[in-house]
């Protein structure tokens, strides 16, 4: 049978809303993988009074506790004390990572305070947790037929922790492995591949397959359980062949985790660079780029030309051009993209030139209308989108993010249809 | 009294980690600045039995829950439905949400089915929140001696929502006014900051003054409760004022939100205009600029030259200066901050180049060592930055992300340094 375990996370901070509760999601998606259930999260503030009645509460209802956050020095931080007195554990020095600490602080060149020391101590006989990206070990204390997982709160040290600690140990419990994989579809919609894929999604029983829509994209989940990890992947294997089959043109990659990744994946396999030229995106093609580590091979070359000025100098844009189609039109893209390739000496030049909003639209130029450019020897093509959905919260964000999307599905577009 | 209340976001995507939570932080912060307690974050899933029990759990503990999510058309949306139960009230068709959805879909141009129809019944008697971003209305619900606060899940439509409608009745059930004010600093730690003003921070009862730190920049926000909104702001202006006085260098704006939009209104102000070379940050500048409305104004070019071939062609960079120094060196800064200004005619020019990591660094040039170069008529220099933390999780995004603060916050230096 599945396991469920809950999620409580411990701050202040949080429900005063100057952080986003990013490790609730983390903590669910790797439990989700694992097959683990979660029916809750819940927050609380830094107050041993609400953190002991929401253990209460979360132990009531399931055998595993994940909590984040309250292990730093200070006097306010009293997660560990009130979790190991639930469990009516003294807490104890951890010698491993008291030197750690210490080690921790020589590195960085900085003081260490006497409370930096409070860190290290533990629940007696708990399993701790190594912290390698801050001073805050966690740790897993099993007691009363119940399981607490202590993670640290910020998201750079409790993340790594939970994958390479945590997730290993949950694993372990289970009698089963959960695979899964990620399928990543760009240019259709989250309803349009749900209608046409519902009857098989909810006819399946392992593996499951289940769609997930964010800004523009649409993921699916293929997960398998089985007693072994390469029966799991036997089991994944016919579903996700015969979706790429059936979405040839749509399925951009498989756990790659973004348009980003595998733009410079393919560019990378074909021995191709690419270039960009950014009018309305200003920078996010580029930036979403050079966010992969590696880039760099494939990636030489952008130019940020919001300006006509900067369009005509950088680029060679025709001044002819801009007067008669402006700069929002498909004239202006096409010199674009050619403009950044004969510039960068890249294999694939992409543009973007549109409207991003709030202000400059039109009716006949409005919000949302963009000109992404491809340019290549073998494949030169403008597409026009209109991105516009009439918000009146966001919206610029938006355009300007799917308009950078769309220039990335195009520079795997062109660099996928290179001809041998 | 200060009046609580609890959040509960409802939605099986986010216990599955497939979405962030980012609902719940919007809502506590403005609940925060109007001085209503906030104790807990929960979170369940479309499940009516767990939405009705968190219900119970949440109004034993408070007079307001605020609500989001299971507002859709769908046959699992049953947020309203198990809220107005637990009100005891039928639902009836709302005749202008009705009208408002059929003219939300005649205006997308897409069909609208008979199920979305279904947004528009509407607990008797409740106060119906107009969604101006979507198709499903809010509602407040009073009863009982309870108040419920519906929203819709999209923070695209609910945060609009909740701004405009939902604090606006908030404040109007409280007998004084809150007012605050964010100070923004860039260039000070929060330990030394708040170290420095501890003794002040916890002597102050009206206004208050608490610092938030994030991505290398503290807030400090400073709050006052009043019976008028004058009164309030005349609380504030003398803390603000001698905060100003004593950290000149380091305050970079007040209620400005972050370095971008500081920097495109005082280059605005100043009716001076920045251009960007951009090597490790790879389009970060120009992106953040472009996040500004309004940013083409100041800023009309950028040019991200990740490669050495693209900092000669584009920028002019010597061949000998990369042949003797290397591209991550003070002299190609400089260099670039030259090159992109007078490429683009620009009056200020920014570059920065840097080793991103993770690979790459040296020990002489270590991950994380960027130089920032600033070029104007007026002031030129280059400032070395050593952003390198030892993470081994997330860093080059928090080397990217510091970098481009420290340009933005170069930019600034640069406009608010031009001589009469």
């Amino acid at each position: 049978m599945s396991e469920s375990a809950e999620i409580l996370c411990i701050g202040t901070e949080i429900l005063l809303g100057n952080i986003v509760n990013t490790n609730s999601q983390v903590l669910s998606r790797g439990l989700a993988e694992l097959g683990v259930n979660v029916y809750r999260h819940t927050a609380v503030g830094d107050n041993p009074e609400r953190l002991r009645e929401a253990l209460d509460e979360a132990f009531a209802r399931n055998d595993i506790v994940i909590t984040t956050g309250g292990l730093g020095p200070t006097y306010d931080d009293l997660s560990k004390e009130t979790i190991a007195d639930w469990f009516g554990l003294p807490l104890e020095m951890h010698e491993p990572s008291a030197r750690a600490i210490e080690a921790y602080f020589g590195g960085m060149k900085r003081p260490m305070c006497q409370s930096n020391l409070k860190q290290a101590m533990m629940p007696r006989g708990c399993t701790v947790l190594e912290n390698r990206n801050g001073t805050a070990p966690g740790a897993i204390i099993e007691g009363k037929g119940k399981t607490a997982i202590m993670l640290p709160g910020p998201p750079r040290e409790m993340t790594p922790m939970f994958e390479r600690q945590v997730l290993p140990y949950l694993a372990k419990r289970a009698d089963h492995v959960l695979r899964s994989h990620c399928i990543y579809f760009f240019g259709i919609g989250e309803s349009t591949l749900e209608s046409q894929l519902r009857g098989e999604m909810q006819a399946m029983k392992n593996p499951t397959l289940a769609p997930y829509a964010k800004d523009g994209e649409v993921m699916l989940r293929v997960t398998a359980s089985a007693p072994t990890e390469a029966e799991a992947e036997r089991l994944m294997e016919p579903v996700i062949a015969s979706l790429r089959e059936r979405y040839p043109q749509y399925i951009y990659g498989v756990d790659v985790d973004n348009l980003q990744t595998a733009a410079v994946r393919v560019l990378k396999d074909a021995g191709l660079t690419a270039a960009a030229a950014e009018s309305c995106t200003g920078g996010y093609i580029a930036k979403r780029l050079t966010d992969v580590p590696g880039s760099s091979e494939v990636f030489g070359c952008g130019a940020v030309t919001y300006a006509n000025g900067a369009k005509e100098r950088l680029l060679g844009v025709q001044g002819s051009t801009l007067a008669r189609y402006g700069a929002v039109s498909p004239q202006t893209a096409r010199e674009m993209a050619d403009g950044v390739r004969r510039l960068s000496g890249a294999d694939i030049g992409v543009s973007t030139t549109g409207v991003a909003g709030p202000d400059g639209g039109t009716d006949e130029k409005p919000v949302g209308l963009v000109y992404v450019g491809i340019s290549s020897e073998w494949l030169n093509d403008v597409v026009e989108l209109r991105l516009g959905r009439g918000f009146d919260y966001g919206e610029r964000e938006f355009i300007r993010y799917l308009a950078s999307s769309h220039a990335l599905a195009q520079i795997l577009r062109a660099a996928q249809s290179r001809p041998e």
